[in-house]
C-alpha cells in the first residue's frame, strides 16, 4: 500500500503554491464569490482507510457531478430504458452542442452533456413522487449523511441566468424528448446542480461506482453492469471538452463541476475528491487536475 | 398594360384544378382546420386598380408575412441600428438554424428567419408603448382597415407548442441579443404571427414596399433607401430554404407564410397576394407558387 | 437617359480618392503582384453606346466571374440536367462549405459557389471535345474578342496551391458527383478561372444575360428563361458571404472575383463592368463595391 | 488465472453460430471479395502463455488497427511534438469529419481518425528514410516476424477510390498542417493501411502497449507515460463512432479496422485480437465485438 498520507501532504503542498490557481466561475453569480484559494482532498480507499488535507471539510456547490448520481438513479429505476432517450457516445465539440441536438434530432449524445442531463432529470421527474426532496433523500443515502442539502440560492441564480439550458431543454422539448414542463424540469435539474456536499461526502456517495454499485450503507443500488456502464461514460465524457486529457494525465473515470470539484474513482481501490474553485480553460478545476496526475502518478494506481 | 383581369382569371382557372394541392400546416394546431381548397388571388397595380379572383377576401393567419411588416416598424422606429443586431445575409439550411445562431454568436443571419424575427419583436417591445395594440394599430394604418386583429386561439396556441422559438429566444438571451424576458418577446411574437388578414388587406398593407415607404394613406414609414433594403432581404430571404428557387422561378421580392399567404411585389409597378393552405416541402403554398410564376411569365413582369 | 458620362467620371474622381484601396488577394501568389491603384468602369448600355473610365481597358484575372460563363455553357450543353447536380440556393456560410457539402450528400447549393463551379466544370469536361479550348472559343465569341486568352502562370499558380478546391474536388468525387478524374477537372476549372479580360470584354460577353441570351454577334445561346434562371443565381449568391449586402446596396444581379473584377447587369438596360483589385474583407473589391453602389443610387436603375 | 482456453472455445462456437455476421466493407473493392465466414481469435497474456481458436492465423487487412503502430512509431520519433499538429479529444460525429476540421482550422480531434492519422503519416513521412521500408520493418520488429508485408493491390485499390482522405488531406493541406505532398503522404497512409497480419502477430505488436513500451524482443519503445497516452487514445477514440459503446461492453483500450480486426488490451495482463470481416452498422467486426464483451465479462477482467 501507499503511503497515502504522505502523498496526499506532498501534493497539497506543492499544488497550493502554484501562483495561477485558474479563474472561479463567473455565470452562475452566486458562485463568483467563492475563494480561489480553498483547495481540499479527500481519499476514501476500499481496504485501508480514508486521508484527508486542506478543506476537504468545507462544503461547496457539485454542479455537474450531480450528473453522475441524477444518471445512478435514473438506471436504478427504469434500467437500460434510459438508453432510449439518450445515446452513450462522447460528443465532440461543446460549442455547437445545440447544433449537434438538431443534427440528431433531439436524442443527446451522452448523459453527462448539459442536453442528456436534462433529459435524465426528466426521467426522474417522472419517476419520483417528490422529485427534488426524493433526490436530496437519494443523495442523502448514498453518502449516509442528512445534513447535505441544496442551495436554493445557487439554484435561483442559475434559474434566472441559464438561458442555454432553457434552450436546450426547447429544443429537446421540440424534438418530444422531454416529457415534463420545460419549467419543471429545469427546476428540478438546477437543484440538482445546486446541491452542496463537502469532498469527504461526495467520496462517500461515489463509493458506490468503485463497490459494484453497492453504497456505503452496504445496500446495492445498480447492477456490476450499470456500474461500469457508468464508468465508463464518465471516463469517455465526464470533463467535458477534456475528457481525453483527463483519461490520458489521471486514468481515472470521474466527473468534474463548475463549483470546483473533481470526483475520480478506480473500481476496487478507491474513491478521491478534491475541490479547488479556480478553473482552466476547459471548465475543469486547475488544481484538481493537477492533484490527481499527481496522485495516479506518485501512486502508480490508474486504470492504464 | 396587360390584361390583367384576364390573366387571373386563367392562371385560378388553371390552379384550382391541381389534384396535389400540397398540405396545411399542423404544427400550429389551430392552423390544422384550415381548408385546403382555399384560394384567392389580389392584385394592386400602381396605375391600374385592382383585380382579384377566388378567396381574395377572406381572413387567414400571416404568420411569417408579419415579418417584413414588423422589420419596417423597427426600422421607423430605431432606423440603422436594427442592423448591429441582425444581419442581412441567406441564411442557408435551415435544419442547422440554432447550430448557425451558436456559431455566429447570436447574431442571427437576418430579419426573416425565425431568429432574426424574434430580434425584431424585441426590439419592437423595447421601442412601443403598448406593444401588441400599436403593432396592431401601426397594421391597420398600413392597410387603412381597423378590422384587422388578431387571432388569439392562434396566437395561444403557438406559445404552447412553440418550443423551437423558445429555443432560439432563450439562445439570443444567452448571449445578449434579447433585451426584454423571452417570455414577454414571444408573446408579442405569437401575436404578430397570428394577425389575420385578407389578400386584399395584405396587398394594400405591403404597398409601401412598392411605393418607396409612402403607404396608401400618403403618409411616408421609411425611407427610399430603406424599402430597397427590405426588398433585397425579401428577395435573397423571404421564402425558407426556397429564396432561390422563388427568385428564379417568380422574380419578385416577396414574403410567404405558413398560413398559406404569400405577398410579392414590383416596385412603381404592383403588389399582389395568394392565399392558398396547402404547402409544398419546402413550407410555402404550393397554388401561390405556381399562380404567381404563372403571373410574372404571362405578365413578362418581374425584376428579371 | 441619365448622362452617364458625367456620373461615371464624378464616381472615379471620388473612389480614387480612398485611402484605404482594400488589399490585394494574395492566396494565389501570381496575384499578389497586381497593382492596387489600377482601377477602371465600363458601361454597356441597350440602346445608348458605351461608356468608360481609367483602367477599362487592361486585362486582369476574371477568376470567379468565369463561373457564371462556364454555367451559361453548362446550360446551353445539356440544359435543365445541370438541376440535378447543383441546387439554386444560397450557401449561408463560407467557412462550414465542405460541411455543408457533406451533409447535403455532395450536391453542392449552388453553381456560384466552388463546389458546385467544379461540377459546372465536370459537365463541361464531359461535353466539350477540347475542354480548354472550346471554352476559350465559347468567351471569345461571347465578347467577340479573339485576343481574349487563359494566362496559363495563374492557372498553374492556383493548381499548386489550391488545396481547399482539391479537398472539395475530392468529396465531390466520393459521393459520385464528379464524373472526371480530379486533376483533369480542375485542370480545366483553374484555367476558367485564369482568363484575363478588360472591363470593356466582360460587358461584351455579359450583355447577353441583359439581352434574353442573345449575345452581341446576334446568336441565341440560352434561353429567356435560362436567362432569368442565372441572374436570380447572380443576385442571390453572386457575392460570397455578401450576397444580400450587394443585393441592397447595388441591387443588380452580378459576379465578383478575387481578382477584383465585378459585372452586373440591369436586363434590358446596361451591363456594368468595375475592376479594381483591392478586396474588402468578404473578398470583393472594395472600389468596385462603392463605384456600382453610387452607379444605381445616382441613376436610379436598379431592380428594386 | 481464468480457463482461457475453455472461455475462447467456448465464445467462438457461441459466436460462428450468428446467422448475421455482418457485412464485408466493400469500400476498398479489393476487400470485397473477402470470405465472412472467417472468424479467429488470438490472446497473448503477460504470465501465462498464447491461446488461439479459429482463424487465428489467416492474414488480413489490418487497416485502421495500423493508426495506432503508426502513433506509437511518431511519438518514438518525435516525441510530445506529435501533439502539436493533432489533439487527443473525443470527435463526436463522423459524418462532419471534415467539417470539424475546417472549424478547429486544419488541427484534427484526435491520431485515430483518418485525418489526424494522415497528420501522423505525414510526421513518419518526414522522420523516415525510407518512409515505407522503415515502418514495415518497425511493424515486424514488434511482432518480431520478417514475413508481415503490405498487401499492394489493396493500397492500390484504395489509392484509386479513397477521395474523402483525398479530400481530408487537401484541407490539412490549406491549412498548412501537413508537410509533405499529398500524393506522397496518402501513398504511405494506404500502404500502412493494407498491411497484412495475422490474429497471432498483431497480439505480438500490440504486446508493448500492455507492457510499459517494452516490446516482445525486450526493448524499449516509447515510455510508460507515452503508453498511458496512447491506450487512453485507443479507450476514447479506437471505435470510430461506437467508442463509448466498447469502452462500456468491452472495457478496454483497443483499435478495430475495416477489415474486420479489432485488436483490445489490459495492462500489464493481455493482449486479445479478434478478426471476423464481418461489419456491424458503425464499421466494427460484428463477431469480434460480441467476442471480446464475452470475454472480458467472463474473464471479469477490464479496467472498470
Amino acid at each position: 500500500m501507499p503511503d497515502y498520507k504522505a502523498i496526499l501532504n506532498t501534493i497539497y503542498q506543492e499544488a497550493i503554491k502554484a501562483k495561477d490557481k485558474g479563474i472561479v466561475a463567473s455565470y452562475i453569480p452566486e458562485l463568483a464569490h467563492v475563494d480561489v484559494t480553498n483547495f481540499g482532498i479527500h481519499l476514501k480507499t476500499y481496504n485501508h482507510g480514508s486521508f484527508s488535507v486542506g478543506d476537504f471539510n468545507k462544503k461547496f456547490s457539485i454542479q455537474s457531478i450531480s450528473k453522475a448520481l441524477a444518471l445512478a438513479e435514473a438506471i436504478e429505476l427504469i434500467g437500460d430504458a434510459v438508453w432510449n432517450r439518450v445515446t452513450v457516445e462522447p460528443s465532440g465539440h461543446p460549442f455547437n452542442q445545440l447544433a449537434l441536438l438538431e443534427i440528431e434530432n433531439g436524442i443527446p449524445r451522452n448523459p453527462l452533456i448539459n442536453a442528456g442531463a436534462i433529459v435524465i432529470a426528466d426521467i426522474l421527474v417522472s419517476n419520483l413522487k417528490n422529485p427534488k426532496q426524493d433526490f436530496l433523500n437519494y443523495v442523502r443515502g448514498l453518502a449516509n449523511d442528512n445534513t447535505i442539502n441544496y442551495n436554493k440560492a445557487v439554484a435561483n441564480s442559475e434559474k434566472i441566468t441559464g438561458y442555454k439550458n432553457f434552450a436546450a431543454a426547447n429544443l429537446l422539448k421540440s424534438f418530444k424528448n422531454l416529457n415534463n414542463p420545460v419549467d419543471e424540469v429545469l427546476d428540478f435539474y438546477f437543484h440538482q446542480c445546486a446541491i452542496e456536499m463537502t469532498c469527504s461526502q461526495l467520496s462517500d456517495a461515489f463509493f458506490m461506482f468503485s463497490n459494484n454499485g453497492i453504497c456505503i450503507q452496504n445496500k446495492q443500488h445498480i447492477t456490476d453492469r450499470q456500474v461500469k456502464r457508468i464508468n465508463a461514460l464518465m471516463l469517455t465524457c465526464g470533463f467535458y471538452d477534456e475528457a481525453g486529457e483527463f483519461a490520458f494525465k489521471v486514468g481515472l473515470p470521474g466527473k468534474s463541476g463548475v463549483g470546483g470539484g473533481i470526483v475520480a474513482l478506480l473500481p476496487d481501490k478507491f474513491v478521491i475528491t478534491t475541490w479547488a474553485p479556480g478553473l482552466n480553460k476547459k471548465g475543469n478545476s486547475k488544481l484538481g487536475m493537477l492533484a490527481l496526475e499527481q496522485f495516479t502518478t506518485q501512486t502508480k494506481q490508474s486504470i492504464f
